[in-house]
C-alpha cells in the first residue's frame, strides 16, 4: 500500500498566497465591476529592461543554430553567469566567493525550500516570526516538527517574535538550535539589520555549530550606505552561512525563473558521531541529482544585469518601486497609520487601525477599497495585527490605491 | 550543531554523468588533439525548430512591454500549454485528463526527483535493474533505503533485472512493492512494453495499493503503431499512475527547461490507518510550496512544439535521431555486436564484446576510438556487461564513430 507523507497533513489549510488569491476570486465574483489594485503577493510589475530582452533574444536565436545550440548545462549553472557573481555581487563589496561555491538555479524560492534536505530531521529549526511561509512549510513537509498549535505554530520550531518593540530585529535564541533562518532586507516587515547584528548571529551560529540560511533576495533595495547586503560581509560568515540571492525582484525575473546560491568551501555540517563534512559538496551532489540547470535563456539574461546598461535600466525599476514605498509610508503615516519598512526593502509593514486582525482588516481594504494586501497573520502568530503592502504595483494604481486607503 | 541528512553519505561515488566527465577529462588532458565524439550522455544536438525560436522570442519581447509582462505565473503551469497538452498529448490517443491535473515544471528529472517526496519512507520502492539513476538515487536521499552492497544495490530497494531473457521488460513483483518506477520506452535498454504487459502492471498496482511512477520522456520516438505512448491507454491507470512527460529530447529542450507530470484526480495514497489522501491535491501543495512555475519563456516555447509548423519541425529533429539510431543498430548488428533498443527509442543497448566489464569497455571505446558511451553498470548492476550508445550526435559523427569501432 502506498503510504502518504503523512507531515504534509500537518500543514495549516492552503499556503498564505492561493488563500488570497481565493478571496480575491470570491470577491470578483460578487463584483465584476470593480477594479482591484493587488498590493499583497510580492510580484513586480515593469517590463524587463532591454539590455535583459535583447540578451535572452539572442540566446533564443543561438539555439535556433547549430552552433550556438546549448543542450543540458551544469547543474549548477554556467561559469559565465558565476564569474559575473563573483565580481559584481560579491568582489565589489570586498567578498570573496569563489565561482565553484555560487550554483545557480531556477529561483530562491526552490533554494531556500530545498536547502533543508541537506540536512537532518533531527535538527532545532530557528525562524523569525512573522517569517516568509516556505521556510516553516518545507520543514514541516520534511518531518522537522510537530502538529501545529491554535496559532498555527508548529511544534519543535523555535520562533524568533519579531515586533516593533525590537526593530524588527529577533533575539539571539537562548537555546540551541541548529538551523536559523534569517531574511534581511526582511520580507515580510521590510526590516533591515546592521552588521554589528549580523556579527552576532554568525557568532551564535560559529559557537553553537549551527548554519545561517540567509535569505537576501532583497538586498538590491538597500538605500542606506551602512547596511549589509551579504552576510559574508561579516568576518567568519563563510564557515556557517549559505546565502541567497534572486533576480525576481531587482530585475523583474519572477517570470523568467532564476537565482543563486552560495555554498562557501569551509561550511561544515556534522554527522551524528561528529565528523564534519563539507556542504558544498553535499549541495553540489543534490543539485547534479535533482536539478538539470536553469533555462540557458535565463541564464544569459541574469548575465545581463551585470552590463552597464543592464544595471542602470535595473536601477530605474528600483528606483520606481521604491518612490512607490516612499509615497506609501509618506501617505500611510499621515492618515495615523503606524508605519514600518520601505525605506531598504520594496515592502511597508502597518500596524492594523483599531486592533483589527490582519484577516479582517484584509476583507476590509478589498471589499471597501479595492486594494489587496497581505495579512500579517499570513506570515505567522507575531503578525497578527500587522499588514504588508508591496511598492511594486504601478506607481498610478499605488496613488489610487493610496486615495481609495485615505478613504475610508 | 547542524547535522548533515547522512543518507548522502550511502550515495556511491559519483553520480554516473558526473564520473564520465571526470575521465573524459583526464583522458583530453593527455591527448589535447583527440577528437572526442560523445554518444554518451542523452544530450540533443540539433538546432532548436524555428516555430519554437520564433514563440520565445516573441514571449521575451512581450516581458519587455507593459502590457505583455509576465510575473509569478502558476506554480502548476499556465493553461494555454496545460489545455494544449490535454488536447495534443493526451486526446488525440483517446486518453481524458484534466487541465487540472497537469503540473508543468522545469523538467522530468526534477518531476521524478521530487514525486518522492510526497510518500512515506515507509513504503517498499521497486525499480528495473539497469535504471536511470535519479529514481534510486533520490530515495537513497530521502532515507528510504539501506545502505548499498558490495554491486552498488542498495538495502529495502526492490531491483526488478531487465535483461535479453526477459526482452528487458521486469517481471512482477512477488512481494509487496508500493512504489514502482517504470520507464517505457526505457532510458536505458531502448526497450518497449505492449498495452498488455502495462495492463498487468495496472492490475498489479491495483490489487497491492501501489503507485507506478511512470517516465514516458521518450514516447515521441515510438516508431511502432501498437506500443502505448501513454500508461493512461490502459483501463483503470488513472486511479494508480503518475506519468511524467518532456521536451526535452522530443522538442530539444535540454536547455531551454520544461516537463510536466500527470497527477490524476482518482489518484490516492493512504495514511498508516487506511484513510485514502488525494495525490493531485498534496503534490498541488508541494508545488506550489517549493515550487514557482517554469519559466515563462520556456512555456510559451513548449505551447509552440503543438503548432502544426512545431510538430512537424520536431519530428524533422526526431527522424534525424532515429535515422541514426537505425544506422548505429545495422552496423553493430554487421560487426558482431548483440544490438538492442534503437527502435522506438533514441538509445541503443548493446552487449559489451568478449565479457567485458562496462567499465572497461568505456576506456577502450574513450582511449582507442575517442568515443564516448555509457557504461550499463552505471544503470544498475544488471547492466553490467551492457553499453548504452544514443542516437543523438550529429549524423556525420555517428557515421565517423562507427567507422572508428569497426577499425577496433
Amino acid at each position: 500500500m502506498a503510504i502518504l507523507n503523512e507531515n504534509f497533513l500537518k500543514l495549516k489549510a492552503g499556503y498564505l498566497f492561493p488563500e488570497i488569491s481565493r478571496r480575491i476570486k470570491v470577491f470578483k465574483q460578487n463584483h465584476a465591476d470593480a477594479d482591484v489594485i493587488s498590493m499583497g503577493i510580492g510580484d513586480v510589475t515593469q517590463p524587463l529592461p532591454t539590455a535583459i530582452t535583447e540578451a535572452m533574444k539572442k540566446a533564443v536565436a543561438e539555439l535556433g543554430t547549430s552552433n550556438g545550440f546549448h543542450g543540458y548545462g551544469p547543474e549548477r549553472g554556467y561559469d559565465f553567469l558565476a564569474n559575473l557573481i563573483v565580481q559584481h555581487d560579491y568582489k565589489s563589496r570586498g567578498v570573496d566567493i569563489e565561482t565553484t561555491e555560487v550554483f545557480i538555479s531556477d529561483g530562491a524560492k526552490c533554494d531556500t525550500a530545498n536547502i533543508q534536505e541537506i540536512f537532518g530531521l533531527e535538527n532545532t529549526v530557528a525562524v523569525a516570526d512573522p517569517v516568509y511561509p516556505v521556510y516553516v512549510d518545507t520543514n514541516v513537509m520534511a518531518g522537522r516538527t510537530g502538529p501545529s498549535d491554535e496559532n498555527g505554530r508548529y511544534g519543535k520550531i523555535v520562533y524568533m517574535p519579531c515586533t516593533a518593540e525590537n526593530d524588527f530585529s529577533p533575539e539571539l535564541p537562548t537555546q540551541q538550535v541548529d538551523l536559523i533562518y534569517l531574511c534581511f532586507p526582511n520580507n515580510p516587515t521590510g526590516a533591515v539589520v546592521s552588521k554589528e547584528t549580523l556579527a552576532r548571529w554568525v557568532e551564535y551560529a560559529r559557537e553553537h555549530k549551527a548554519v545561517i540560511l540567509f535569505d537576501a533576495a532583497y538586498e538590491a533595495f538597500i538605500t542606506e550606505d551602512d547596511i549589509p547586503h551579504s552576510i559574508y560581509e561579516v568576518q567568519g560568515a563563510k564557515e556557517v552561512a549559505i546565502e541567497f540571492r534572486s533576480y525576481s525582484k531587482s530585475a523583474g525575473f519572477t517570470g523568467v525563473r532564476c537565482g543563486y546560491c552560495v555554498v562557501p568551501r569551509q561550511l561544515k555540517a556534522y554527522t551524528k558521531d561528529g565528523q564534519a563534512i563539507d556542504l558544498n559538496s553535499i549541495w553540489n551532489r543534490r543539485q547534479g541529482t535533482k536539478f538539470n540547470g536553469a533555462s540557458y535563456i535565463s541564464q544569459a539574461g541574469a548575465a545581463a544585469t551585470y552590463s552597464d546598461a543592464g544595471k542602470k535600466q535595473i536601477q530605474e525599476n528600483i528606483d520606481i518601486y521604491m518612490k512607490n514605498a516612499g509615497l506609501i509610508r509618506k501617505t500611510l503615516s499621515e492618515l495615523g497609520y503606524e508605519v514600518h519598512g520601505g525605506v531598504n526593502a520594496p515592502y511597508i509593514w502597518l500596524k492594523t487601525p483599531n486592533e483589527m486582525t490582519s484577516w479582517d482588516f484584509f476583507d476590509v481594504l478589498l471589499n471597501k477599497a479595492h486594494v489587496v494586501g497581505t495579512p500579517g497573520a499570513g506570515f505567522g502568530a507575531a503578525g497578527e495585527g500587522y499588514f504588508r503592502l508591496t511598492a511594486f504595483p504601478q506607481p498610478n494604481n499605488v496613488e489610487e490605491a493610496l486615495r481609495r486607503i485615505a478613504k475610508l
